[in-house]
């Protein structure tokens, strides 16, 4: 039944996000073959085995990367044992889709892009919002030069409501947590690197946030090495739902994304017209960005190609993290190269 | 102070549309000068023409049609009065501006376009939507091929409150009062005559409209000689405002006419998005045509030219009128030349 | 594996229509069990079967219906075979859904709907849009009295490209083809019956569709018994996409279904701003509808439920395309009291 | 004629936006009466005169303030004249609206804005955006509570082309001259005053602008005194028009002011819609808000109230202004406690 061009895959980890991927790969995806789910959740991953017939469950990531039938692995156990899984992963001579971020910890990313390198495996990281159809479109206006040579980049992020206190305490603060996104896609899609970052941000949403250590609300400046300047904003609660907006400014124009609606309808009545809102959140919102993604590392597999989002992109955003919050602290413009 | 090249106008009632006219004339354009204006209404016109600093205020027309400083007049008063005043005005020799209807009564019209017709003055009624800057826009576009062939076009008009059951019982019905300003879009914008018309109707926003022998609610369905197919529904109540829309589908494209907001002001909050209401009803949304028909005018009779609205443009709405009310009447199509 | 509550599925038919079927119920139904397919393309079935991990591939209708595993058909195939299978699917016992039209035949229909009433199986028509979320919020809009007492409905439909002319032919004519869905949802939205018919139309997109009996591009007015009033319009040929719109105007306000865009992206430049495309064409436009009405489907098997569209759904629009097709010919209204 | 209760104004200055406040004066605001112009460009002058009635012309604006019939002046002549200017026709007791900026000498405003005080007169500076329909309704909707307490303030205002060379030269570079406005906007909607500013700039648009020592491409961070937090983008060129957008985001809710477009026309065909292009510029996007505060102004003065722009309003975007440069000159946030 499984043609030999089918890929052999174990997905390793069953929170919300490993659960995405099982089903993609499960249901959407002919080229792969999931052959093994790892978790410490020995209850779910048997549940998510017999809904998608997946043969192997098992609570040892390690002998999926022994496992003979299994070219590639999908790393989306908690943070802490990504850098663990990944070396090994990557000294069995499997390839790596590692959710994001690889870890917050500069000197094991190195060792482990390192370690990835030598074994000459595909290593693709998780900035799902790469794959998004209106991002990409909005990168091949840029590339393309339709817009000329840009000139002003805007993303508005901004999450529907604030993660519990406990993850915030864990969560490495808002700019290693949720701008690392948008440190992401500015980089996607001016296709330039970041030398400088200024930030500022305050306890807008909730003091307990600002009790834990973090801020909620926040104002980044980005200069680009080719001389585009950015502005990212954020905020941990936007009432009107998950708000993921971007605008690119250049000598021939401008292009935008807007946010989707969950539907098309308006309504008019004595009170001016009301559209539908916004998706709930980012499950709802990057549905086939998800699934993109996934398709993307089997094709960069099987056709033994670079992936789009490459062990130096998971790896950047972070220093861009750290510069960030430097910055903060600092009250000052902080160079990327002060990041060691 | 009176350059020989400005034209002298005078300006005959002062209801509603009368004062815009007046207005107009005195403040935005520079080529007119209000000589005179005549009304029963002694008061508002003494007010008028202090406001305006217009030199003469009369209750006798006649007094107009004989000022040797007066090139034109502007027939703003009831609809009662249009025959007498622009026979009396043609034989004058002045320029005539006709609001609609001009009458309802054919056989007038007809005696009416021939007399101006021998005098050789310029003849203007008041279809004012035709000068919207919209409007305009859709018919550049069907006029330069830019959507191919038209096929259909559709016409949304629906006031926001219904007229005082007084005005309905006089009105000619909602045929002669309402829709013979779609009557005239359809024409204006197809650039063709209409051969057979459907109507169908109903009384769904106040009974006591059907008390008065009318109806409130409408669909039309219109065939052009050139085979386009049209439909227009009015309503005599939106509760939302004022709607004027417009669709030309064709074999290129489709243009169509939204209605403009009275801001661009969104709020987004938990219960979706809201955008800013319609207009309150034509004299807010059609502000600038109202002007613009009236610089159309004066620089048709500086230039000589054939207005953009003429005597039949004036007529055959009315025949449509009569038309769609046969067709109502007998729930069946109706040609146009049954309608003697 | 398969767990007792799961219902055992058979689709007959591998066209466009069937194959979407065929993967909504292996991939993304999890309480049906796709057990055989059966189509007379054998090379079709068989790669489909392959793909989807289906057991059993005929050319026999009649064994599916004979199979105990089974509990309820998809039938897909062409539509002169849909009153046979149908009769001998209730026969058996098994559930029916029934692609769009049952028949054009309407002796044939009460018959079959006759038969499937005493054999007590559900019986579904494929009429996909009423399960379009969009088109549900509205008639959720309607029901819930948010827009008052519905004055006046609007319908576009328009087709981005006409079919081929071998088509055109056995269609049955666009009314029987293309309207009659929009003809059904007039009825879904308005949840009242139709009681007259006035159509007007054209050879407007390809003079070929006229040499093959039937026009492209049409307008129709309906009554409602309630007294509402609709229009209906539509083309075989809008170039810029599926274009499939709805406005309900009612006494409290006005719901409308725009379009979805393939993406949110804009761009602006010097000629003005521009967004995206429609989607292409049905499949891509009710993707989700046809997920979701087959989920719907075994829903209402599950729970013993009345089906959204019932044998009558299925029955009425026929009705009306009839009547539409006599008043284009007599140029008069039709009441549907003069079909039979 | 002229009533008692008219207010007699004289206009000083000719160019684009004297002009402007001329035709307004004479033509929309019957409160006012025109009584004098003032401008060394004789020609223009009475050329102005003839055409609105204007009884007086000169070339010596002290003749303006020492005409008894002149209760205010508009000191719309050249920026390096609105000092001397005020403070003589405070002197004489004049009310005064100067344009923007009234000068770029922080010590000379604070002299001019004593001598005003003492002569009780009202002053109210000329920054027109403040009476735009959309921006006072947006800081109705913050003022309400309707976005909950603010969290961000993004501000886009981008010229749709960069002024002659020679205007930048002398123009006080691009955050005196252009984001001036858009300081104005944050204080004016967020009601509060900012403490601290970081600004980031380049040349991209045109080189000429660098060698005249100035940028056209920025991005500004303010830091508000209640936490708000705020940023702001430039450009000296936008090809598709003039880009003037806000978004205030708060704990309940998002409120935006979009662009306004010049029609309602879309046009859809085979490569997707296209919308109406922007206003050209600033006399066609404000120009209803340069009428509003002229009558405001008007209002002012009858009524004995304070203006909505006061001198202290005038006066603060300056010193904002004098930041940013410091800031982008430092490459570090500066405290306008800095700017003495």
């Amino acid at each position: 039944m499984n043609k030999p061009s089918k890929l052999g895959i174990g997905v390793i980890g069953t929170g919300r996000i490993g659960k995405l991927h099982i089903q993609h790969l499960s249901q959407n995806i002919p080229d792969a073959d999931l052959i093994a789910i790892c978790s410490l959740d020995t209850k779910t991953a048997e549940t998510l085995a017999l809904q998608f017939n997946i043969p192997k469950v098992t609570t040892d990531y390690k002998s999926l990367l022994t496992n003979p039938k299994i070219d590639a692995v999908i790393v989306a156990s908690s943070t802490d044992t990504h850098v663990e899984i990944c070396q090994a992963a990557a000294e069995e001579g499997k390839h790596i889709f590692c959710e994001k971020p690889i870890t917050l910890d500069l000197e094991q990313i190195d060792e482990t892009l390192a370690i990835v390198e030598k074994a000459g495996v595909i290593f693709q990281v998780g900035f799902n919002r790469r794959f998004d159809v209106n991002f990409m479109r909005v990168r091949e206006d840029i590339v393309s030069g339709k817009i000329g040579e840009p000139h002003i980049l805007r993303i508005t992020s901004r999450d529907p409501t604030p993660p519990p206190i406990e993850y915030v305490k864990v969560s490495g603060g808002i700019f290693l947590d949720m701008t690392i996104h948008d440190f992401d896609m500015a980089r996607y899609l001016i296709c330039d690197e970041v030398v400088e970052i200024y930030a500022v941000g305050g306890v807008r949403v909730d003091p307990q946030i600002g009790e834990a250590g973090d801020i909620d609300t926040v104002i980044i400046t980005l200069r680009f090495q080719n001389g585009v300047l950015a502005t990212i904003d954020n905020s941990r609660e936007a009432v009107y739902g998950y708000d993921q907006r971007v605008e690119v400014f250049g000598s021939k124009g401008m292009v935008t994304v807007g946010n989707p609606k969950t539907d098309t309808v308006t309504f008019s009545g004595s009170q001016g017209s009301r559209s539908a809102p916004l998706p709930d959140f980012f499950v709802q919102r990057y549905k086939d960005a998800y699934l993109t993604e996934l398709q993307a590392f089997v094709r960069c597999i099987q056709e033994e190609t670079q992936p789009l989002v490459t062990g130096t992109d998971g790896r950047v955003p972070i220093v861009m993290g750290y510069a960030a919050l430097k910055s903060l602290r600092e009250n000052r413009p902080v160079l990327l190269s002060e990041i060691s």
